[in-house]
């Protein structure tokens, strides 16, 4: 009983460890920690709402189409995702000209925002009206919501379809 | 008529400029812009929180209370606050070892969190077992969350207390 207790808390210990020491990899504590981004390496030079809340807002006075990329820092499959999502330059400038953006590691509570699960990396578009595109999907039948790195062309063909919507749709 | 019209989309548009600008205040558009960071100055050393859901899953989890600072970038209270914060060595040690801690622009939807209202600035305590500390408070009965610079050694004393709470308490 208490050695399965005790490795309860090692492995709690080594969740925590990891989870405070994640800014601060390659330094030990009190060394300079390099200050957190919004964006998390999705793209540096664009602007990122915080929130869930503060992106619906942005969407609603911008009438922007909302991204909201859910992923994990440890994930490779995120991270894969990440560097081709922040490379394209097609993305980048659509991202940044015509949509409102928003990154998160936790889910929120909204559950139409897990169509079909709670897996990342994962890409979920929110128009103005607060409506989740629930039929802005990926390649893959059982996480419709997933993209490769090489579907980046096509995240870039549902970015301009979302765009599309709101000009037929308004 | 249409003159009312044209008077609230100029605000409109000056808002949202306003709101767009932002993180780019002293470059043109396109020339490179800093990266937001989590911190938004209140502590670049300091690990933030990035979402509700996500401070109240560290508190639970780290069993360690969370404060929650609402403010706004272009209010000169909160800048004034912010510097007194960041400056503080007592509060930034004590933030980084003993709290978890969010910093939030918009507001939540959680009325908790507004006991007396919306205004900025305003820190509110919320303890691991997810309970808003109404009564933990500052020194303005009309805004009983607001803090002023010169406040900040209660705002040290407030941040003790809400860990002797958890001390008594558990």
């Amino acid at each position: 009983m208490q050695k399965g207790l005790l490795s309860v808390l090692l492995v709690l210990v080594a969740l925590f460890s990891g989870l405070e020491g994640k800014p601060d990899k390659t330094t030990v504590k009190k060394e300079k920690r390099i200050p957190q981004t919004l964006s998390r390496g999705w793209g540096d030079q664009l602007i990122w709402a915080q929130t869930y809340e503060e992106a619906l807002f942005w969407s609603r006075s911008k009438n922007k189409p909302l991204i909201v990329i859910f992923h994990l820092e440890d994930c490779p499959h995120s991270q894969a995702l990440k560097k081709a999502f922040a490379e394209d330059k097609d993305i980048q400038k659509l991202a940044d000209e015509e949509f409102v953006i928003l990154n998160l590691v936790y889910e929120t509570t909204d559950k139409h925002l897990s169509p079909d699960g709670q897996y990342v990396p994962r890409i979920l578009f929110v128009d103005p009206s607060m409506t989740v595109r629930a039929d802005i999907t990926g390649r893959y039948s059982n996480r419709m919501y997933a993209y490769e790195p090489a579907d980046i062309k096509l995240l870039l063909s549902n970015m301009q379809r979302a765009l599309k919507f709101l000009k037929t749709e308004l």
